[in-house]
């Protein structure tokens, strides 16, 4: 339950907008706000986060784009009969589904778009403008849950926000990839942007320039959801206890959207990169370390990854784990983009801009952090948002549950 | 490599002390100060510990208690036949094994002997002061690597030191279990205690009184080597994410002699009480959680544990992790024997006594601690270890490596 | 389909008729009548088997016994929220679920009765030549499906029909268990007998001698669906290539009422005999073989095991499979029923009598056969089965389908 | 043991004789001599093979042709440290190895020669010959063994022999890849041809007219070992059960010369193909099944496949099947070297020629048979087996074994 100092109503635009991911959000929140389910996947609900001031459930307005156009009530039941969405929840949120439908627009492709990307992006942020508007927002954190690009081959333009900005006006370049567009939209209409997929984004420096100009918070990239959130939390343990980790293999099977995007080797790229930065980053260099996303339709939205760890111990002793992780992705990824939505908005609240690098928790490849170790990614998240909570409510000695040293949201049984 | 400030020579006494732990200690301690083979394992070689005044692989030396009598080089034979001890170390180390041998005695057991306890503990703490005169160590840690017990019923005498010690002194009674009568020997002669099994050793109140008079530091119990260890590294993620584990099953199979005496139910239940504490402090008691040791003779010294959890995410969607660890247990266990012997000492020679919390990090059930969370353990430990330091040194400002904050050991890529 | 010469109109009478597995049976044969579904699971629905003059679903009439009363409709909704029956599936079955609802009868049970058990045998014959009559039926396969009972200790009245006889009628006695009773029930109606649980049912001598009397056919029992169906797959593959398995760990979790019963070790008795019987007699009895079933409420229907194997290689090389099955208990058993009714049938139409060895394909631990290789039970199921069309079709030669020599049903690709 | 009736002194030539399967199938058949160690895995010691008229043990005399020049005996030291000789039988053996060496030639590589390949076979040739003659041998069985090669572009000349011998002649052009020279050498040399790996081989129709001309038997080709083996053994129960599989997905971790040489996707192209072949022809084309080879070095000789198997049930239920075979693959393999042997040397004796279907059971992708079912294989070549023993023997009865219809070798327990 959130929270007497609430940072008031704030809008939820989601890029991918008809999405598995984000069509699990938008029922899931549609569910909360009823008391259909439990927030279960919620950090934002639990100790210590629950006695920040952020969003609460009923604050939270979700609009977005997509260029494809299925009602949201038709994905709703499509997801459903994949096992994502209980029949009897379906029922209860059907009404607020078309009303979400009524807010959401069509969204940037270079296929779709006749004339330059900045007019293109003039659409995207009056849709933005609009909405805010619309609804008397606050703010609006816009969070990126379209089908991952391939990497993008850095050009000169995306150095430079007055070159890059040139270039957009000229209508024979696509200079930016759909998930920067977007970004650069977010910023230009002063949103917040978080990346959950690992495209391109706002990851260009020209982008960067304009958020600090801007003075806005972005956070990203690649939401941590199943391997690569279980080799963060077990790569600190060989290293804790001395093990050599010789050699780390992972495979990775899914279907769905995701698995159609990512079976295509060029797409599955930026994945790859993205996964593998994070065992370099724990490990070290020197471990061999085979990964493949291979796409199995009938697989839906369960995902199944296989890792296999070769390790050596005292007196040369050759041991594994292995591993088997079997969830369902959009489950995975949903309550992650409400907590996302509703801390970016407290950052935003508070004034905080640039890399949000404490929500290093959430991301496989965390902007603004070098630090990949889950346990330690948990402390500082619990650190920086009891010191949000300071900054928002001018409450230094936090209300009982944060006061005990307990900060770290690990601590004690389960909810 | 320890370290300038050393605490000096000192004594580990192994009960048990031809086991195939102790004998991988033993042949391990020996490769390594031959530099036959890399201190893998050892958490006390790297950063933070490796700047605390710790013993040097040449100042510690080892005796026993055991109740058979084959020979440590017979017995490293057989652990190198099976794939333990390289048989390139072996000839390296054979001088080593026969000196160890000489400092061997034979140990307690109740079918063996005749007369009061107190008769038999003088007979132990003679062997333990007659070891630590004939080798000029400042002190003796005592590690038990014995079989281990089936859970004793308690009585009113292990309540009290003084009811303790006229019950010992009845020969017609025998009212402790050969682990509590080693730690009782090893208190009164004036040794810290440390219990590397799940048998009742020091745990009974009046032997914690006990240590309480003499000053002395212990810990234990029950080294966390494998299904355990991988439970309190990866329990905490579900609580941080807010998943709801709702089962987490175990089978656990197992060869050798640990494999013969935990295959029997009445043996495996202190083991299987020592796991279990764990888990319901990690995620509560509403989680089912059966879990099984089968003696599998011919896995001999591998031991494989698999693990299958079974959780809840957002929506209810239902969700599993699966994992299955492979790995020696002498080679798991031995070098934290040798972690435990030197911090242990610094304790000792840091005037450190009672229960030893700080060091969780090495057991299923730490004896002083409810933290059962591995990274927070490893935290704690850098932290203790830092304070030793201090108290050993003076140097309040440590060494380059641990001044930075990274005292976590986790921290950074492997060596 | 099935098939011009058919057998006419049978009956299925199933015991434990609203348990998961029966209301599964009767929802799907609903479902496969509407066209539903595919007859995916069903062996009698291919080659070689589709030859067979079998009853066709429509000629099958389900009804039962059972001691709960919750509606049928009221379980399959249950085992929809389950995911067993999709809910497209649901909506089309409602009605036919009603109609089977009304040929449901209170089954036995010792805490439910008074009187003697010849009374209550009465009640149970009357049952089944009352539904016979009804719906003008050739002939009743009784199949019993309901909760595995504990071993029962074997007295002298059950080697002997006529002093077994005198002891049913003593009002003071209760000298079979549920399962036995309904077998001589079933047996005094006429009725082949087919038992799919490993509970005592037909196996005691004067139940045999009864069968024999009456000149029925039996087959039983322990349906084989999961772990010992992979066991008998992959035992003889080690054999037929000379390598020497060491020990075959076993762990099973499953909730449902299934878990809930056998996890209770007396229940669970009659399963793990059952269960270990068939490994012993692949490889031997000097294979180390722990097995566990653990009740996992969580888990649902859902069963999964894991096994473990290691095994010795050339030059003395230890090495190990490991699989894990995650099925549907009652998806996986439904269709196996099915089958079973149409299989016994034909036998019964054929004169068949005495135990059915050829259905061993079926079974965990089958009546009449010592072959627990899956290759030779489908061989000689295949084989049986074309004995059978030739004896009620007289067409010797076979279907085309069958002339060929693929009498296989592993032969080709899958449909 | 076998046998009276034995076919004679017989050579074993290896392609390939320095590598690592070739050196443990010389020092395990020095070992068996030696009566060192059991013959596990050797399918012809057992029944119902064992009353064949095969070369016994010592009337096997082996020889080869490699390009590396490494001593035999410093080869089995490097097994030995790996784990695969044991340091026992290590010490047995070393005088027999030296003397194999002695029979060990340079093998043909394009790197390594100049000249015609007509010249470079005639040199083949030459060391086969020499090596009958200098034995007495009564045939030789020339088995490949070498690195897989990458597929081979089909020319003209690789469909007739004519053209071929004429492109061979011609000092300026590369017509064969090595192994399909050395069948070309050892059909020349009069000598039946295995091949063990998926490399082109015996299988362009120029080879093959030429063992038709000669009358010799060949067989091939790529061992199955291990996932393959599993996959004819799996595959087949879901068809036999009626079950739709949906996709099979495979990885497979392997280090040695053989992970170097997969790890290159060209390499592994050729294993792929002969891989996925098998899963084809018994499920049908419809099934998603990905496929990975990853070289992992540290793990030397030991290979891991874990394989995921998705498959649909009664009413649409989505199960799985998962399994992990670890294992060593030249103690996998060696064995079945040593049986191939055996066996083609009694076709040879018996008059057979052409590709040796019967002999599917020990390959992947066999020649001159399209059953992949490994349970009707191992059937099939039972039978063969008998025929064999009265074609050499003449007795149509067989000896007691053979006689009662269990002809099927995977019969009874294991010995």
């Amino acid at each position: 339950m959130n929270s007497p100092h609430g940072v008031g109503p704030t809008g939820l635009w989601l890029i991918g907008a008809r999405g598995s991911v984000a069509t699990t959000v938008i029922s899931g929140l549609l569910a909360l706000r009823a008391g259909l389910v439990e927030p279960i996947g919620c950090v934002t609900e639990r100790a210590p986060f629950d006695v920040a001031p952020l969003p609460a459930w009923d604050e939270l307005v979700i609009g977005g784009h997509d260029i494809v156009d299925t009602a949201l009530d038709k994905r709703a039941e499509q997801l459903s009969a994949a096992g994502l969405v209980p029949a009897s929840v379906l029922r209860g949120i059907a009404e607020g589904l078309r009303v979400v439908d009524s807010d959401i627009r069509c969204g940037y492709h270079p296929t779709l778009h006749t004339g330059s990307q900045a007019e293109a992006a003039e659409t995207l942020i009056g849709d933005l403008v609009s909405f805010r508007e619309r609804h008397g927002l606050r703010r609006v954190v816009v969070v990126n849950l379209a089908s991952t690009e391939p990497p993008v081959p850095l050009v000169a333009e995306h150095q430079d926000l007055a070159a890059l900005e040139q270039a957009l006006a000229d209508p024979t370049r696509t200079v930016l990839p759909p998930s920067s567009l977007a970004a650069y939209a977010a910023l230009r209409a002063g949103c917040p942007y978080v990346d959950f997929t690992p495209s391109t984004g706002i990851t260009l420096p020209a982008l960067r320039e304009l958020a600090d100009l801007k003075g806005l918070p972005y956070a990203g990239r690649d939401g941590k959801t199943g391997e690569t959130l279980l080799r963060t939390v077990l790569a600190p343990m060989f290293t804790a206890r001395a093990l050599k980790v010789r050699s780390w293999a992972g495979t990775n099977l899914l279907g769905g959207g995701d698995g159609a995007t990512l079976g295509d080797p060029e797409f599955a790229a930026s994945k790859l990169e993205s996964k593998a930065r994070g065992l370099a980053a724990l490990l070290g260099s020197d471990v061999t370390a085979p990964l493949h996303i291979d796409n199995v339709p009938d697989m839906g939205d369960v995902k199944t990854a296989w890792d296999h760890v070769s390790f050596e111990g005292f007196l040369g002793a050759r041991m594994t784990l292995q591993f088997t992780w079997t969830g369902y992705d959009s489950s995975l990824a949903a309550p992650l983009v409400l907590d996302l939505a509703r801390l970016t908005s407290a950052a935003h609240a508070a004034g905080r801009s640039g890399p949000l690098g404490a929500l290093a928790f959430f991301f496989k490849d965390p902007l603004g952090s070098d630090e990949h170790r889950f346990a330690e990614q948990t402390r500082e998240l619990a650190h920086w948002v009891d010191e949000l909570r300071v900054s928002l409510t001018g409450d230094a000695d936090g209300l009982p549950g944060s006061a005990t040293g307990s900060a770290n949201p690990e601590a004690g049984a389960q909810a």
